[in-house]
């Protein structure tokens, strides 16, 4: 996910995930790595912007709160989340915010 | 910025400035550290994540729209912005967003 996210014309959703890891590495890149194909294949799922320097920052956005809110029901998810708070975060934060305006630059 | 800001009950707002940097360094680094010592300055500033890995992702809260739209109004910051686009960036979106809601974890 090293590339900015192709979303549509605003208004949609982004779920801000800022978040600080364990020094526990068991199994978390693989976790994320299907996380990230799952959530793509989530309905109402537009794109998603991920980076880490020590703090780790993921933007995922969506069509609607709906579709936020399935994705995070999701039972695959929910196991991923019961084993970060277990093993791999030491903190996180979720921010769910509607998107009003966007606007970019590109050479 | 390598802490989870510490943002009040939402709402609030966030600025997720997402980027894609080109191999010219000059003066970025200084010029970023400023800005965000800048931006902190600013009245209804909330606190601001960032992390880059290839792609860059910078978020900044705030207290409304008033205040983002002085900072990005600010001219060291309009200076910083047009160096930006001349140089340092080859391609970057900012998005404008209302924290509706927020949840978190702490060990």
């Amino acid at each position: 996910m090293s590339a900015i996210a192709q979303t549509p014309k605003p208004p949609y959703y982004a779920v801000i995930f800022s978040s600080l890891r364990t020094p526990v590495d068991a199994g978390y890149g693989e976790m994320a790595d299907l996380m990230a194909t799952l959530a793509a294949q989530q309905p109402g799922y537009l794109g998603a912007e991920s980076a880490r320097e020590g703090l780790g920052i993921t933007v995922s956005y969506w069509q609607s709160l709906e579709a936020i809110r399935a994705w995070k029901a999701n039972v695959d998810h929910q196991l991923a989340q019961r084993q970060g708070r277990e093993k791999w975060y030491s903190a996180y934060k979720t921010r769910i915010a509607l998107v009003e305006r966007d606007y970019g630059f590109e050479v």
